[in-house]
């Protein structure tokens, strides 16, 4: 299992150690932290801002280094990988995101004041990578998935700061900047890699019952915490409580659904693993453009009933047919998952908006985007000014952006990925830990065999 | 693996559907989130209270859904469905007990305010479930589980009610009416359903030192979280602390008890994995409905010491002798880790309030009820004014209330699950996975042959 | 797979049953709770110092509990066994450390008042044995485990109150306290305890791709919930803050660049699981001293960086070195992951010290002991008055302390464990489950032949 040459071997380490180089010369520089505020009462405050905020920040770490990494493993001779290469795809994202983010946007007298919230804006970022490359998971090197890294984190900025900044849109859960985007990134990532090359069924590419177990518990981390990603960056208060509670429903209604879909789907009725473990999630990716909205309880549980719908259908349906008439690979069905349930989650967002027209006097819509509130702060008129049927546009307008940023990105940076200097895995080591990792791989017999003495 | 007829397949997806429409035509008419407050102060309060609840609602959420589902795990071929079926449990056993709870309880105005305190509640109901399945764990199909639900969480509503609010009894943990509850309609389900056949031993009911291991691991995050469990609905402040503190206690000495009397119990020394799975954690089951008691420290560790060695022996002895002499199956043993400790836990509040007679003017006494403070709530006075003979009395009904009640009505149930086209699995499908799931059931060997075009 | 003789196999369970009854006693006559506060505003800031630490407290819970078990099952047929000694180990010390924390400091009229804060520092004396015993992981018994703990705990508990108390060494997050103490402390064990015999590389000690991968979970547990574990008694506000955000950019760093030297120092560009599991951590390791010094961000970075290369290094070269050279066994190589970055965390300290001293009127500089935060605590002067040169001194010294007392203390306690009566499992039963706990050895198989009626 060794690769054809040197370089290659070489490559991750070296552009990994230059990197790392690189971001330290800049934090020295550029980076430093808030001044302390030196008064009792600031020191309250900060203290209480601290304490409302890490609990939930933890749930998100716990989220994409646990949740999602597990998720990931439910190939049988990846899981390794998998777990490793999330692992290192959030840490370089979030890294190369903080930095970009101190460079383009927060610079205040010439240095970067880093702070917790700073790092969630960039963690953020990162969840985009690490979703984009599930359509081409087991088949990219880590090289590869770097590059990926290195080329969608300041699209994404710039899509964000395009969408929510510029067009005011509210998506306080990132429906449309973060699940749409990193979705339609992946399909063109993948379309962009493999071309017209039809992927063969590998056959080291089907879970067992034991990687299935282990990628179940993923899932469930994740909706477990789910609310957490969504609510983090509300207004505290009735709009974090709201936003929670709406995620808590939708999450509930799409598991209840996926069992029903995935159930009648089957001739004898029976379930499939990865319907439970990516339908079960579908409702958090609905409801985080309209989770902070004033719209009734039944609505989260409408979407969460709705979005499991297509995302079922999706797996059973529409990733054979992309595969067969597209030619267009999604090995973790992440078209499933964020892209058909952050669609309906955006048209979704414009109902509730045009529907609420008589509730634009309440406070409630006061905080509507992920990184900067304040175009809709405006307290009485949720809508900056712009009136409900204006906002609404926005809302398709932000959908439109996103997919399309992100489609032809993506197409870019996977053409990119055919340079052959970035240690395309070959076919017949595809979904196989050894390949990145020194391991015992006759040891999972049960008694291996002699004893050496040293 | 095929199911006999077309009716049960369908019966499962189809069920839940209906009540999924159902569950959304309710919310609709008559669920609603609260008014929002409008004043800043109010919001402040709102978000002050939000942050304080959350994280341990957070806790309890990963204690049922991974930490109990991985817990249920322990069978090698089964650990898909029993993750499984308690996440599906879950889910629709707190619907159900939220959509109750707004009919029974909670209309104001024809309303029901929707807020995370009804949630943890309808939870509470839930929990209840997820214990009772346990003793018929892997010979049932999830649509005998859904009848269970249905059926258990009404009368749990009401034994609940009958328990905290009409007898003012203190159980702010659940010991009584979560656990003793569980375990008993539990059991009489187990009768019910299995009625006088004996259950033969099953080849594929015995875990692995891998399914032992996982299962390990969902013991050790409830050990880690049940201190959230018990004192979430405590009066914050000292109350609160207590109740942690109490339950951190009892749970370690639990734990060291277990090891103690395993280990004796065998001739070797050696410790059982499942008595480690489940004497871990009777330390918190029977601190429940004293944890906020003005105890000494000592008491909790007492408590954690005592209630393992009936745990231990249970599981060694009783479960044997009731599966011989009685005839009644419990497949998960609840009946030594819920019910043992449970009976316990009531009586040490018995001998707690006896005890602490000159305590009366002590206001740490001020909450103790899960659901409804207001019975206990009178300021130097914490037994409603009814003298403490009075409340240790109360305290012994309500344990009567709980056993009584809740055999009875398992019992009902069991018997209703004996109807045929509840498609309970035939003997030599139990304890299987390829019964509910589509799995590959050769994949286990590491060298999947063969590699296809598509 | 039996014990020589039966007194061993009883010498657990009745040492472990004599402790707790001790400890019964000590409770009852010593062990009280705080007074409640009675007055309003008092209970107020009762909650909210609880729900401040708390979530905290939980986290940390959670790392010791789940993540360092898993992290330390990374042998296919151990895990239980490691699971089960870390979660014992962990509750037998915790409740040592208890009573001898009572005894030896907490007294007031005669009675110790529990509180949350102490069992977190009990945690924190139970966290270096956990550590400690991962010299000799696999070869001990878990009687020889609890004589560790009995004998580690008090040394501990003098070791940090001359560092923290007498000497006033800044050490926030422990890395002088409890990484180098307990890691110096393992090696004396394993010295003490082997002496000159060389320990033959035993066929089970051998992970496999699975136990691999869990082990690689629990590491990540551990890696998301570091920064509570270093700034949980940190001055809450920009103290803590401060802390947290250093933690995340250290460890972020040494994930990274465990990636980068683990690659580069493999001939074919492969990475080690063992080296990611532990250089992963380093990174908190190193921080620790200095998580809430005024140093700029780059300064974590950089230690997060530095702290990860002989980390793995030592892996690679040192461990091999020790054992052939030394005849020192590491079995876990806590030497690489706490004793050489804990070293450099020390140092580093000093050097910070030395470096920030235009900035000692700081307010920042408040609170800098784990369990004491008197000794540093007047404003406007970090170091007690005695300026920064001396203080620079005094890390050293507590290092000196550390190293010294450790590694002797160790010695000592390795040298107790060669007792017979301790039954050392014989050679040919280490790293194996069944001579702790009755589990089917052959049930690994996928079908268990035969079905037996009762």
């Amino acid at each position: 299992a060794a690769l054809p040459s040197t370089r290659p071997r070489r490559l991750l380490p070296l552009s990994l150690g230059l990197f790392q180089g690189a971001l330290l010369l800049y934090f020295i520089f550029f980076v430093t932290y808030d001044e302390p505020s030196g008064q009792a009462e600031d020191a309250n405050l900060t203290a209480n801002r601290l304490h409302s905020i890490y609990p939930i920040f933890q749930d998100i770490q716990v989220m994409l280094v646990v949740g999602l990494g597990l998720l990931l493993s439910f190939l049988p001779r990846y899981g390794l990988s998998a777990l490793t290469h999330n692992f290192l795809l959030l840490n370089f994202s979030m890294q190369w995101a903080l930095a970009l983010q101190g460079l383009l946007r927060h610079f205040q007298h010439g240095q970067v004041h880093l702070d917790l919230h700073n790092v969630l804006i960039a963690e953020f970022a990162a969840v985009t990578v690490l979703i984009s490359v599930g359509t081409v998971l087991g088949r990219t090197s880590p090289c590869q998935l770097l590059v990926v890294a290195t080329c969608e984190v300041p699209v994404y900025l710039a899509s964000e700061w395009i969408i929510i900044t510029r067009l005011g849109v509210l998506d306080v859960g990132g429906t449309i900047t973060i699940h749409v985007f990193s979705c339609y990134f992946g399909l063109g990532l993948s379309k962009g890699l493999f071309g017209a090359t039809r992927q063969p069924i590998h056959p080291k590419d089907t879970p067992t019952r034991h990687s299935d177990l282990l990628s179940l518990v993923g899932t469930l981390i994740l909706w477990v915490f789910w609310p957490s990603f969504v609510a983090v960056l509300c207004q505290p208060g009735d709009a974090q409580h709201r936003a929670i509670l709406n995620t808590l429903l939708a999450m509930s209604a799409s598991a209840m659904t996926t069992v029903v879909v995935s159930s009648l789907l089957d001739k004898d009725g029976k379930l499939s693993p990865g319907h439970l473990q990516n339908g079960s999630l579908a409702g958090g990716v609905v409801i985080g453009v309209v989770a902070d909205m004033a719209m009734p309880p039944v609505a989260a549980l409408a979407l969460g009933t709705i979005s499991a719908v297509p995302c079922i259908l999706g797996f059973k349906f529409l990733t054979p047919f992309l595969a067969k008439k597209l030619v267009l690979q999604d090995q973790g069905g992440i078209h499933n998952l964020h892209g058909l349930p952050g669609i309906i989650g955006a048209v979704a967002s414009v109902v509730v908006i045009l529907v609420t027209t008589k509730d634009t006097t309440d406070p409630r819509f006061s905080q509507g985007s992920l990184a900067n509130g304040n175009a809709s702060e405006v307290l009485g008129d949720p809508w900056g000014g712009r009136g409900e049927g204006r906002q609404a546009l926005y809302q398709a307008a932000g959908l439109a952006v996103s997919l399309g940023v992100s489609l032809l990105a993506g197409l870019l940076t996977g053409t990119a990925l055919r340079l052959p200097c970035l240690a395309r895995p070959p076919e017949q080591l595809c979904f196989e830990d050894s390949l990145y990792f020194n391991i015992q791989d006759g040891a999972e017999s049960p008694e291996p065999a002699g004893t050496a003495e040293e």
